[in-house]
Protein backbone atom coordinates (compact mmCIF):
# COMPACT_ATOMS: atom_id res chain seq x y z
CA UNK A 1 0.00 0.00 0.00
CA UNK A 2 1.35 3.55 -0.18
CA UNK A 3 3.21 4.77 2.27
CA UNK A 4 1.54 6.28 5.09
CA UNK A 5 2.46 8.95 7.99
CA UNK A 6 2.61 7.93 11.60
CA UNK A 7 -1.22 9.19 11.82
CA UNK A 8 -2.37 6.96 9.13
CA UNK A 9 -0.34 4.01 10.40
CA UNK A 10 -1.51 4.08 13.78
CA UNK A 11 -5.50 4.21 12.75
CA UNK A 12 -4.44 0.76 10.00
CA UNK A 13 -2.36 -0.68 12.80
CA UNK A 14 -5.18 -0.37 15.58
CA UNK A 15 -7.69 -2.01 12.70
CA UNK A 16 -5.12 -4.66 12.17
CA UNK A 17 -4.60 -5.38 15.84
CA UNK A 18 -7.76 -5.83 16.38
CA UNK A 19 -8.86 -7.74 13.77
CA UNK A 20 -5.96 -10.86 14.59
CA UNK A 21 -6.21 -11.26 18.51
CA UNK A 22 -3.79 -13.38 19.70
CA UNK A 23 -1.94 -13.25 16.38
CA UNK A 24 1.91 -12.71 16.55
CA UNK A 25 2.49 -10.15 13.49
CA UNK A 26 6.40 -9.46 13.08
CA UNK A 27 7.41 -6.15 12.64
CA UNK A 28 8.84 -6.58 9.23
CA UNK A 29 5.29 -7.23 8.34
CA UNK A 30 4.38 -3.62 9.23
CA UNK A 31 7.41 -1.93 8.06
CA UNK A 32 6.89 -3.43 4.65
CA UNK A 33 3.37 -2.58 4.57
CA UNK A 34 3.81 1.10 4.94
CA UNK A 35 7.09 1.70 4.10
CA UNK A 36 8.87 2.68 7.00
CA UNK A 37 11.64 1.88 9.39
CA UNK A 38 10.72 -0.49 12.38
CA UNK A 39 12.10 2.20 14.70
CA UNK A 40 9.17 4.02 13.76
CA UNK A 41 7.03 1.05 13.87
CA UNK A 42 8.01 0.44 17.52
CA UNK A 43 7.31 3.69 18.13
CA UNK A 44 3.71 3.34 16.62
CA UNK A 45 3.09 0.04 18.43
CA UNK A 46 4.35 2.00 22.15
CA UNK A 47 1.29 4.36 21.24
CA UNK A 48 -0.95 1.82 20.61
CA UNK A 49 -0.07 -0.42 23.55
CA UNK A 50 -0.39 2.29 25.95
CA UNK A 51 -4.03 3.03 24.39
CA UNK A 52 -4.83 -0.21 24.60
CA UNK A 53 -3.74 -0.88 27.89
CA UNK A 54 -5.10 2.00 29.70
CA UNK A 55 -8.73 1.68 28.11
CA UNK A 56 -8.61 -2.06 28.82
CA UNK A 57 -9.10 -3.06 25.06
CA UNK A 58 -6.02 -5.53 25.68
CA UNK A 59 -2.58 -5.77 26.02
CA UNK A 60 -0.06 -5.53 23.08
CA UNK A 61 2.71 -8.06 23.87
CA UNK A 62 6.14 -7.72 21.96
CA UNK A 63 8.79 -10.33 21.56
CA UNK A 64 12.23 -9.57 20.91
CA UNK A 65 14.21 -11.15 18.17
CA UNK A 66 14.27 -12.25 14.20
CA UNK A 67 11.43 -14.47 15.16
CA UNK A 68 9.73 -11.98 17.11
CA UNK A 69 6.98 -9.65 16.35
CA UNK A 70 3.63 -8.11 17.95
CA UNK A 71 0.51 -9.83 19.78
CA UNK A 72 -2.46 -8.08 20.73
CA UNK A 73 -4.27 -10.11 23.58
CA UNK A 74 -8.04 -9.31 24.21
CA UNK A 75 -7.91 -8.64 28.07
CA UNK A 76 -10.45 -7.11 30.66
CA UNK A 77 -9.37 -5.17 34.08
CA UNK A 78 -11.17 -5.84 37.32
CA UNK A 79 -12.78 -2.05 37.26
CA UNK A 80 -13.87 -2.90 33.22
CA UNK A 81 -15.28 -6.94 33.99
CA UNK A 82 -17.21 -5.32 37.08
CA UNK A 83 -19.02 -2.86 35.48
CA UNK A 84 -19.63 -5.38 32.58
CA UNK A 85 -20.94 -7.84 34.76
CA UNK A 86 -23.33 -5.80 37.18
CA UNK A 87 -25.22 -4.07 33.88
CA UNK A 88 -25.69 -7.78 33.12
CA UNK A 89 -26.88 -8.73 36.50
CA UNK A 90 -29.13 -5.38 36.27
CA UNK A 91 -30.53 -6.18 33.42
CA UNK A 92 -31.06 -9.93 34.34
CA UNK A 93 -32.94 -9.03 37.03
CA UNK A 94 -35.81 -7.26 35.32
CA UNK A 95 -38.87 -9.19 36.60
CA UNK A 96 -40.95 -9.22 33.22
CA UNK A 97 -38.29 -12.12 31.56
CA UNK A 98 -40.02 -14.64 34.02
CA UNK A 99 -41.49 -17.96 31.89
CA UNK A 100 -43.70 -20.11 33.02
CA UNK A 101 -42.03 -23.03 35.19
CA UNK A 102 -39.59 -20.53 36.38
CA UNK A 103 -37.26 -20.56 33.26
CA UNK A 104 -36.01 -16.83 32.06
CA UNK A 105 -36.32 -15.10 28.94
CA UNK A 106 -33.07 -15.03 27.68
CA UNK A 107 -33.07 -14.11 23.88
CA UNK A 108 -33.15 -10.27 24.62
CA UNK A 109 -29.49 -10.78 25.72
CA UNK A 110 -28.44 -13.28 23.86
CA UNK A 111 -29.60 -12.22 20.38
CA UNK A 112 -27.80 -8.71 21.12
CA UNK A 113 -24.10 -9.54 19.62
CA UNK A 114 -23.32 -6.12 21.08
CA UNK A 115 -23.76 -8.10 24.57
CA UNK A 116 -22.07 -11.34 23.35
CA UNK A 117 -18.93 -9.44 22.15
CA UNK A 118 -18.84 -7.80 25.90
CA UNK A 119 -19.29 -11.53 27.16
CA UNK A 120 -16.47 -13.18 24.33
CA UNK A 121 -14.34 -10.79 25.69
CA UNK A 122 -14.42 -11.46 29.65
CA UNK A 123 -14.27 -15.03 29.03
CA UNK A 124 -11.22 -14.51 26.33
CA UNK A 125 -9.35 -12.15 28.85
CA UNK A 126 -10.17 -14.60 31.83
CA UNK A 127 -8.42 -17.48 29.61
CA UNK A 128 -5.74 -15.54 27.79
CA UNK A 129 -2.69 -17.44 29.21
CA UNK A 130 -4.31 -20.57 28.50
CA UNK A 131 -3.85 -22.37 25.34
CA UNK A 132 -6.90 -23.23 23.56
CA UNK A 133 -7.29 -24.84 20.40
CA UNK A 134 -10.95 -24.79 20.67
CA UNK A 135 -14.20 -23.48 21.89
CA UNK A 136 -16.70 -26.01 22.35
CA UNK A 137 -20.56 -25.89 22.81
CA UNK A 138 -24.21 -27.13 22.54
CA UNK A 139 -26.90 -25.84 20.23
CA UNK A 140 -28.64 -23.23 20.54
CA UNK A 141 -28.00 -20.66 23.01
CA UNK A 142 -24.69 -21.47 24.21
CA UNK A 143 -23.86 -20.50 20.45
CA UNK A 144 -23.45 -16.36 19.53
CA UNK A 145 -21.59 -17.10 23.51
CA UNK A 146 -19.01 -19.53 22.07
CA UNK A 147 -18.52 -17.56 18.60
CA UNK A 148 -17.36 -14.23 20.33
CA UNK A 149 -15.07 -16.01 22.85
CA UNK A 150 -13.28 -17.97 19.60
CA UNK A 151 -13.09 -14.45 17.66
CA UNK A 152 -11.18 -12.95 20.84
CA UNK A 153 -9.02 -15.96 21.12
CA UNK A 154 -8.90 -16.87 17.42
CA UNK A 155 -9.67 -20.36 17.57
CA UNK A 156 -12.34 -22.44 15.98
CA UNK A 157 -15.76 -23.12 17.45
CA UNK A 158 -17.14 -26.74 17.50
CA UNK A 159 -20.76 -27.00 18.17
CA UNK A 160 -22.43 -30.11 19.95
CA UNK A 161 -25.82 -31.46 18.44
CA UNK A 162 -28.48 -32.86 20.26
CA UNK A 163 -30.91 -33.53 17.48
CA UNK A 164 -30.61 -35.66 14.43
CA UNK A 165 -31.42 -33.77 11.55
CA UNK A 166 -27.30 -33.40 10.77
CA UNK A 167 -25.63 -33.84 7.88
CA UNK A 168 -22.00 -33.51 9.04
CA UNK A 169 -20.41 -36.75 8.96
CA UNK A 170 -19.66 -39.56 11.13
CA UNK A 171 -20.62 -38.33 14.58
CA UNK A 172 -19.40 -39.27 17.59
CA UNK A 173 -22.27 -39.31 19.90
CA UNK A 174 -22.69 -40.50 24.19
CA UNK A 175 -26.00 -40.73 25.88
CA UNK A 176 -26.36 -37.96 29.34
CA UNK A 177 -28.71 -37.43 31.88
CA UNK A 178 -29.74 -34.35 31.97
CA UNK A 179 -29.14 -32.96 35.45
CA UNK A 180 -32.40 -31.40 35.96
CA UNK A 181 -34.79 -33.35 34.26
CA UNK A 182 -32.84 -36.87 35.47
CA UNK A 183 -33.80 -37.41 31.37
CA UNK A 184 -31.57 -39.76 29.45
CA UNK A 185 -30.49 -37.58 26.32
CA UNK A 186 -28.05 -37.85 23.72
CA UNK A 187 -25.56 -35.69 21.83
CA UNK A 188 -23.37 -35.66 19.14
CA UNK A 189 -20.29 -34.13 17.74
CA UNK A 190 -18.89 -34.39 13.95
CA UNK A 191 -15.94 -36.49 14.03
CA UNK A 192 -14.11 -34.07 11.98
CA UNK A 193 -15.08 -31.11 13.85
CA UNK A 194 -11.97 -31.84 16.71
CA UNK A 195 -8.79 -32.60 16.21
CA UNK A 196 -7.67 -35.32 19.06
CA UNK A 197 -6.01 -33.93 21.97
CA UNK A 198 -6.98 -30.61 20.94
CA UNK A 199 -7.48 -28.12 24.46
CA UNK A 200 -10.81 -27.06 24.61
CA UNK A 201 -12.97 -24.11 26.52
CA UNK A 202 -16.14 -25.22 26.88
CA UNK A 203 -18.69 -22.72 26.69
CA UNK A 204 -22.63 -22.25 27.38
CA UNK A 205 -25.22 -20.35 28.47
CA UNK A 206 -26.82 -21.50 30.82
CA UNK A 207 -26.03 -24.39 34.27
CA UNK A 208 -28.54 -25.68 36.35
CA UNK A 209 -26.90 -28.93 37.78
CA UNK A 210 -24.37 -29.42 34.64
CA UNK A 211 -25.78 -32.54 32.80
CA UNK A 212 -25.12 -30.79 29.69
CA UNK A 213 -21.40 -30.00 30.59
CA UNK A 214 -20.69 -33.43 32.29
CA UNK A 215 -21.87 -34.85 28.86
CA UNK A 216 -19.65 -32.55 26.70
CA UNK A 217 -16.83 -33.10 29.06
CA UNK A 218 -17.33 -37.32 28.57
CA UNK A 219 -17.80 -36.67 24.85
CA UNK A 220 -14.56 -34.63 25.23
CA UNK A 221 -12.97 -37.77 26.56
CA UNK A 222 -14.07 -39.64 23.20
CA UNK A 223 -11.65 -37.29 21.12
CA UNK A 224 -8.92 -37.52 23.46
CA UNK A 225 -9.40 -33.43 24.17
CA UNK A 226 -8.60 -31.53 27.59
CA UNK A 227 -11.03 -29.66 28.97
CA UNK A 228 -8.91 -26.30 29.69
CA UNK A 229 -11.49 -24.63 31.22
CA UNK A 230 -15.94 -24.08 31.71
CA UNK A 231 -17.41 -20.76 31.14
CA UNK A 232 -21.30 -19.86 31.51
CA UNK A 233 -22.84 -16.91 31.31
CA UNK A 234 -25.42 -17.79 34.37
CA UNK A 235 -25.24 -20.17 36.68
CA UNK A 236 -28.38 -21.07 38.85
CA UNK A 237 -28.30 -21.95 42.10
CA UNK A 238 -31.37 -24.11 42.97
CA UNK A 239 -29.32 -26.91 41.85
CA UNK A 240 -28.97 -29.42 44.99
CA UNK A 241 -25.90 -30.85 44.02
CA UNK A 242 -23.52 -30.30 40.96
CA UNK A 243 -22.28 -32.78 38.44
CA UNK A 244 -19.53 -29.90 37.56
CA UNK A 245 -17.25 -28.44 39.98
CA UNK A 246 -14.71 -26.39 38.42
CA UNK A 247 -16.50 -23.68 36.05
CA UNK A 248 -16.47 -20.09 35.33
CA UNK A 249 -20.01 -17.71 36.25
CA UNK A 250 -20.81 -14.35 34.68
CA UNK A 251 -23.85 -14.25 36.83
CA UNK A 252 -25.59 -16.42 39.39
CA UNK A 253 -29.73 -17.02 39.55
CA UNK A 254 -30.10 -17.18 43.33
CA UNK A 255 -34.07 -17.44 43.21
CA UNK A 256 -36.46 -17.03 41.02
CA UNK A 257 -39.83 -15.98 42.84
CA UNK A 258 -42.47 -17.06 39.96
CA UNK A 259 -45.66 -15.73 42.03
CA UNK A 260 -44.08 -12.56 43.75
CA UNK A 261 -42.14 -12.32 40.57
CA UNK A 262 -39.00 -11.42 41.65
CA UNK A 263 -35.63 -12.27 40.41
CA UNK A 264 -32.18 -12.70 42.52
CA UNK A 265 -29.11 -12.42 40.68
CA UNK A 266 -25.87 -11.99 41.46
CA UNK A 267 -22.10 -11.54 39.93
CA UNK A 268 -21.20 -14.96 39.56
CA UNK A 269 -17.54 -16.39 40.30
CA UNK A 270 -15.78 -14.66 37.86
CA UNK A 271 -14.38 -11.34 39.44
CA UNK A 272 -12.64 -13.44 42.05
CA UNK A 273 -11.44 -16.02 40.01
CA UNK A 274 -9.80 -13.40 37.49
CA UNK A 275 -7.73 -12.15 40.40
CA UNK A 276 -6.05 -15.12 40.40
CA UNK A 277 -5.79 -15.61 36.66
CA UNK A 278 -4.37 -12.10 36.01
CA UNK A 279 -1.22 -10.14 37.26
CA UNK A 280 -1.98 -7.65 39.78
CA UNK A 281 -0.79 -4.82 37.39
CA UNK A 282 -3.45 -6.21 34.64
CA UNK A 283 -6.11 -6.90 36.97
CA UNK A 284 -5.66 -3.74 38.71
CA UNK A 285 -4.86 -1.47 35.90
CA UNK A 286 -7.23 1.23 36.24
CA UNK A 287 -9.93 2.07 33.06
CA UNK A 288 -9.15 6.23 32.34
CA UNK A 289 -12.45 7.68 31.83
CA UNK B 1 -10.30 10.41 30.77
CA UNK B 2 -6.59 11.84 30.67
CA UNK B 3 -6.40 14.12 27.79
CA UNK B 4 -4.71 12.68 24.95
CA UNK B 5 -2.68 13.80 21.85
CA UNK B 6 -3.37 13.54 18.54
CA UNK B 7 -1.33 10.56 17.87
CA UNK B 8 -3.61 8.64 21.01
CA UNK B 9 -6.75 9.84 19.97
CA UNK B 10 -6.68 8.29 16.70
CA UNK B 11 -5.64 4.86 18.32
CA UNK B 12 -9.17 5.19 20.66
CA UNK B 13 -11.19 6.53 17.88
CA UNK B 14 -10.39 3.74 15.78
CA UNK B 15 -10.98 1.51 18.75
CA UNK B 16 -14.52 3.10 19.35
CA UNK B 17 -15.71 3.49 15.82
CA UNK B 18 -14.89 -0.08 14.96
CA UNK B 19 -16.70 -1.46 18.20
CA UNK B 20 -19.74 1.12 17.11
CA UNK B 21 -20.22 0.41 13.76
CA UNK B 22 -23.87 2.35 12.43
CA UNK B 23 -24.18 4.34 15.53
CA UNK B 24 -24.35 8.45 15.07
CA UNK B 25 -21.55 10.10 17.81
CA UNK B 26 -21.49 13.19 18.21
CA UNK B 27 -18.56 15.47 17.82
CA UNK B 28 -19.29 16.46 21.22
CA UNK B 29 -18.36 12.94 22.38
CA UNK B 30 -15.17 12.79 21.15
CA UNK B 31 -14.18 16.35 22.40
CA UNK B 32 -15.45 15.78 25.68
CA UNK B 33 -14.11 12.56 26.21
CA UNK B 34 -10.22 13.71 24.95
CA UNK B 35 -10.70 17.32 25.92
CA UNK B 36 -9.92 18.54 22.42
CA UNK B 37 -11.43 21.42 20.33
CA UNK B 38 -13.76 20.24 18.11
CA UNK B 39 -11.78 21.27 14.85
CA UNK B 40 -9.20 19.02 16.12
CA UNK B 41 -11.23 16.28 16.26
CA UNK B 42 -12.78 16.79 12.67
CA UNK B 43 -8.93 16.73 11.69
CA UNK B 44 -8.47 13.41 13.40
CA UNK B 45 -11.77 11.79 11.71
CA UNK B 46 -10.75 13.46 8.28
CA UNK B 47 -7.67 10.85 8.82
CA UNK B 48 -9.76 7.93 9.82
CA UNK B 49 -12.14 8.31 7.22
CA UNK B 50 -9.07 8.45 4.20
CA UNK B 51 -7.82 5.00 6.42
CA UNK B 52 -10.99 3.18 6.29
CA UNK B 53 -11.63 3.91 2.62
CA UNK B 54 -8.55 3.52 1.56
CA UNK B 55 -8.63 0.26 2.93
CA UNK B 56 -11.94 -0.57 2.15
CA UNK B 57 -13.07 -1.12 6.07
CA UNK B 58 -15.86 1.12 5.71
CA UNK B 59 -17.16 4.54 4.81
CA UNK B 60 -16.90 7.62 7.82
CA UNK B 61 -20.12 8.80 7.53
CA UNK B 62 -20.49 13.13 8.66
CA UNK B 63 -23.81 14.46 9.37
CA UNK B 64 -23.33 18.24 10.08
CA UNK B 65 -25.32 20.27 12.06
CA UNK B 66 -26.11 20.36 15.99
CA UNK B 67 -27.72 17.22 15.97
CA UNK B 68 -25.35 15.48 13.58
CA UNK B 69 -21.70 13.42 13.92
CA UNK B 70 -19.57 10.39 12.60
CA UNK B 71 -21.07 7.38 11.97
CA UNK B 72 -18.89 4.20 10.79
CA UNK B 73 -20.38 2.03 7.70
CA UNK B 74 -18.96 -1.34 7.50
CA UNK B 75 -18.37 -1.44 3.37
CA UNK B 76 -17.04 -3.84 0.97
CA UNK B 77 -15.62 -2.67 -2.30
CA UNK B 78 -15.65 -4.99 -5.16
CA UNK B 79 -12.11 -6.22 -5.08
CA UNK B 80 -12.37 -6.85 -1.39
CA UNK B 81 -15.32 -8.62 -2.01
CA UNK B 82 -14.18 -10.62 -4.62
CA UNK B 83 -10.79 -11.32 -2.98
CA UNK B 84 -12.87 -12.99 0.19
CA UNK B 85 -15.77 -14.36 -2.31
CA UNK B 86 -12.75 -16.20 -4.43
CA UNK B 87 -10.72 -17.74 -1.22
CA UNK B 88 -14.08 -19.02 -0.04
CA UNK B 89 -15.28 -20.45 -3.79
CA UNK B 90 -11.48 -22.37 -3.36
CA UNK B 91 -11.90 -23.28 0.05
CA UNK B 92 -15.73 -25.28 -0.82
CA UNK B 93 -13.97 -26.70 -3.64
CA UNK B 94 -11.80 -29.03 -1.58
CA UNK B 95 -13.27 -32.52 -2.46
CA UNK B 96 -12.90 -34.16 0.79
CA UNK B 97 -16.06 -32.31 2.13
CA UNK B 98 -17.98 -34.54 0.21
CA UNK B 99 -20.47 -36.26 2.27
CA UNK B 100 -22.44 -39.19 1.78
CA UNK B 101 -25.84 -38.38 -0.63
CA UNK B 102 -23.86 -35.53 -1.76
CA UNK B 103 -23.97 -33.45 1.25
CA UNK B 104 -21.05 -31.18 1.83
CA UNK B 105 -19.54 -31.19 5.12
CA UNK B 106 -18.85 -27.43 6.19
CA UNK B 107 -18.45 -26.88 9.47
CA UNK B 108 -14.44 -26.17 9.07
CA UNK B 109 -15.51 -23.25 7.10
CA UNK B 110 -19.08 -22.01 9.61
CA UNK B 111 -16.79 -22.83 12.50
CA UNK B 112 -14.44 -20.55 11.71
CA UNK B 113 -14.90 -16.71 13.26
CA UNK B 114 -12.54 -15.05 11.34
CA UNK B 115 -14.12 -16.27 7.97
CA UNK B 116 -17.74 -15.86 9.45
CA UNK B 117 -16.71 -11.92 10.31
CA UNK B 118 -15.61 -12.03 6.54
CA UNK B 119 -18.47 -12.79 5.29
CA UNK B 120 -21.06 -10.62 7.83
CA UNK B 121 -19.13 -8.16 6.69
CA UNK B 122 -19.93 -8.86 3.30
CA UNK B 123 -23.62 -9.13 3.85
CA UNK B 124 -24.14 -6.17 6.05
CA UNK B 125 -21.95 -3.65 3.57
CA UNK B 126 -24.12 -4.71 1.26
CA UNK B 127 -27.32 -4.27 2.91
CA UNK B 128 -25.74 -0.97 4.88
CA UNK B 129 -28.25 1.50 2.64
CA UNK B 130 -30.84 -0.54 3.84
CA UNK B 131 -32.67 0.29 7.09
CA UNK B 132 -32.84 -2.85 9.07
CA UNK B 133 -34.03 -3.53 12.02
CA UNK B 134 -33.45 -7.35 12.82
CA UNK B 135 -31.46 -10.12 11.35
CA UNK B 136 -33.73 -13.45 11.41
CA UNK B 137 -31.80 -16.90 10.83
CA UNK B 138 -32.93 -20.67 11.93
CA UNK B 139 -30.96 -23.03 13.95
CA UNK B 140 -28.02 -23.73 13.83
CA UNK B 141 -25.59 -23.49 11.29
CA UNK B 142 -27.21 -20.11 9.80
CA UNK B 143 -26.59 -18.78 13.77
CA UNK B 144 -22.85 -17.38 13.27
CA UNK B 145 -23.43 -15.77 9.77
CA UNK B 146 -26.35 -14.12 11.74
CA UNK B 147 -24.57 -12.87 14.45
CA UNK B 148 -21.51 -11.55 12.09
CA UNK B 149 -24.07 -9.60 9.89
CA UNK B 150 -25.85 -8.79 13.71
CA UNK B 151 -22.71 -7.42 15.02
CA UNK B 152 -21.56 -4.96 11.45
CA UNK B 153 -24.98 -4.01 11.03
CA UNK B 154 -25.63 -2.92 14.89
CA UNK B 155 -29.23 -4.81 15.23
CA UNK B 156 -30.14 -8.03 17.22
CA UNK B 157 -31.05 -11.36 15.71
CA UNK B 158 -33.67 -13.50 15.90
CA UNK B 159 -32.95 -17.48 16.09
CA UNK B 160 -36.49 -19.53 14.43
CA UNK B 161 -36.60 -23.13 15.89
CA UNK B 162 -37.63 -26.73 14.35
CA UNK B 163 -36.76 -28.06 17.84
CA UNK B 164 -39.69 -28.30 20.63
CA UNK B 165 -36.86 -28.49 23.67
CA UNK B 166 -37.70 -24.68 24.24
CA UNK B 167 -38.15 -22.27 26.79
CA UNK B 168 -39.05 -19.03 25.78
CA UNK B 169 -42.35 -18.65 26.47
CA UNK B 170 -45.13 -18.13 24.16
CA UNK B 171 -44.06 -18.75 20.50
CA UNK B 172 -45.63 -18.39 17.36
CA UNK B 173 -45.29 -21.47 14.92
CA UNK B 174 -45.67 -22.53 11.00
CA UNK B 175 -45.93 -25.16 8.90
CA UNK B 176 -43.53 -25.30 5.87
CA UNK B 177 -42.28 -27.95 3.35
CA UNK B 178 -38.79 -28.75 2.80
CA UNK B 179 -38.06 -27.87 -0.70
CA UNK B 180 -35.63 -30.59 -1.21
CA UNK B 181 -37.08 -33.72 1.25
CA UNK B 182 -41.09 -32.07 0.42
CA UNK B 183 -41.69 -33.59 4.36
CA UNK B 184 -43.90 -31.11 6.44
CA UNK B 185 -42.02 -29.25 8.95
CA UNK B 186 -42.55 -26.79 11.61
CA UNK B 187 -40.62 -24.11 12.69
CA UNK B 188 -41.13 -21.44 15.86
CA UNK B 189 -39.88 -18.02 16.98
CA UNK B 190 -40.24 -16.57 20.10
CA UNK B 191 -43.69 -14.15 20.39
CA UNK B 192 -41.04 -11.67 22.22
CA UNK B 193 -38.12 -11.62 19.67
CA UNK B 194 -39.27 -9.88 17.23
CA UNK B 195 -41.18 -6.66 16.96
CA UNK B 196 -44.49 -6.34 14.88
CA UNK B 197 -43.68 -4.15 11.86
CA UNK B 198 -39.89 -4.85 11.87
CA UNK B 199 -37.62 -5.16 8.74
CA UNK B 200 -35.73 -7.99 9.00
CA UNK B 201 -32.70 -9.28 6.79
CA UNK B 202 -33.26 -13.24 6.72
CA UNK B 203 -30.00 -15.19 6.75
CA UNK B 204 -29.23 -18.46 6.25
CA UNK B 205 -25.89 -21.19 5.41
CA UNK B 206 -27.35 -22.95 2.80
CA UNK B 207 -30.09 -22.71 -0.15
CA UNK B 208 -31.44 -25.62 -2.14
CA UNK B 209 -34.84 -25.26 -3.21
CA UNK B 210 -35.56 -22.66 -0.44
CA UNK B 211 -38.06 -24.14 1.46
CA UNK B 212 -36.32 -23.27 5.00
CA UNK B 213 -36.54 -19.47 3.54
CA UNK B 214 -39.92 -19.38 2.18
CA UNK B 215 -41.11 -20.99 5.74
CA UNK B 216 -38.95 -18.00 7.43
CA UNK B 217 -40.56 -15.43 5.46
CA UNK B 218 -43.99 -17.32 6.48
CA UNK B 219 -43.65 -16.97 9.71
CA UNK B 220 -42.14 -13.00 9.32
CA UNK B 221 -45.95 -12.11 8.05
CA UNK B 222 -47.35 -13.72 11.50
CA UNK B 223 -45.14 -11.31 13.18
CA UNK B 224 -45.89 -8.67 10.69
CA UNK B 225 -42.38 -7.54 9.76
CA UNK B 226 -41.05 -7.19 6.26
CA UNK B 227 -38.68 -9.28 4.36
CA UNK B 228 -35.92 -6.36 3.73
CA UNK B 229 -33.40 -8.98 1.82
CA UNK B 230 -32.49 -12.99 1.89
CA UNK B 231 -28.83 -13.61 2.02
CA UNK B 232 -27.46 -17.20 1.94
CA UNK B 233 -23.80 -18.35 2.31
CA UNK B 234 -24.22 -21.11 -0.40
CA UNK B 235 -26.85 -21.26 -3.08
CA UNK B 236 -27.45 -25.01 -4.80
CA UNK B 237 -27.96 -25.05 -8.66
CA UNK B 238 -29.42 -28.42 -7.87
CA UNK B 239 -32.85 -27.43 -7.43
CA UNK B 240 -35.08 -27.79 -10.67
CA UNK B 241 -37.52 -24.97 -9.28
CA UNK B 242 -36.95 -22.48 -6.31
CA UNK B 243 -39.44 -21.36 -3.59
CA UNK B 244 -37.64 -17.97 -3.37
CA UNK B 245 -36.77 -16.09 -6.43
CA UNK B 246 -35.32 -12.59 -4.58
CA UNK B 247 -31.90 -13.42 -2.84
CA UNK B 248 -27.70 -12.74 -2.49
CA UNK B 249 -25.63 -15.69 -2.28
CA UNK B 250 -21.94 -15.63 -1.92
CA UNK B 251 -21.07 -19.08 -3.53
CA UNK B 252 -23.06 -21.38 -5.85
CA UNK B 253 -22.61 -24.97 -5.73
CA UNK B 254 -22.98 -25.85 -9.59
CA UNK B 255 -22.48 -29.97 -9.27
CA UNK B 256 -21.19 -32.50 -6.57
CA UNK B 257 -19.93 -35.32 -8.24
CA UNK B 258 -19.92 -37.89 -5.44
CA UNK B 259 -18.37 -40.95 -7.56
CA UNK B 260 -15.64 -38.78 -9.40
CA UNK B 261 -15.28 -36.73 -5.85
CA UNK B 262 -15.40 -33.13 -7.67
CA UNK B 263 -17.14 -30.00 -6.25
CA UNK B 264 -17.90 -27.33 -8.46
CA UNK B 265 -18.33 -24.06 -6.74
CA UNK B 266 -18.21 -20.40 -8.35
CA UNK B 267 -19.49 -17.38 -6.53
CA UNK B 268 -22.52 -16.85 -6.14
CA UNK B 269 -24.87 -13.32 -7.84
CA UNK B 270 -23.47 -10.94 -4.56
CA UNK B 271 -20.87 -9.13 -6.79
CA UNK B 272 -22.65 -8.52 -9.84
CA UNK B 273 -26.01 -7.66 -7.42
CA UNK B 274 -23.17 -5.06 -5.21
CA UNK B 275 -22.97 -2.85 -8.03
CA UNK B 276 -26.51 -2.20 -8.51
CA UNK B 277 -26.48 -1.37 -4.22
CA UNK B 278 -23.81 0.55 -4.11
CA UNK B 279 -22.29 4.09 -5.45
CA UNK B 280 -20.33 3.98 -7.93
CA UNK B 281 -17.13 5.30 -6.15
CA UNK B 282 -17.52 3.05 -3.34
CA UNK B 283 -18.16 0.16 -5.35
CA UNK B 284 -14.92 0.69 -7.29
CA UNK B 285 -12.69 2.43 -5.06
CA UNK B 286 -9.22 0.50 -5.29
CA UNK B 287 -8.48 -1.30 -1.89
CA UNK B 288 -4.49 -0.40 -1.39
CA UNK B 289 -2.46 -3.43 -1.10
Amino acid sequence: MKKLKRSGRLVDMTNFMLQNPHKLISLTHFSERYQSAKSSISEDLAIIKEIFEGQSIGSLLTIPGASGGVKYIPMVNKKEAEKIISSLCTTLAVSDRILPGGYLYMMDILGSPKLMNEVGRLFAGFFANHKIDAIMTVATKGIPIAYAVGHYLDVPVSIVRRDHRVTEGSMVSINYVSGSSKRIQTMSLARRSLEAGANVLIIDDFMKAGGTVRGMMDLLEEFQANVIGIGVLVESEEAEERLVDDYISIARLDKVDVKGKEISVEPGNFIRLLKTELKEDVYESSTNE
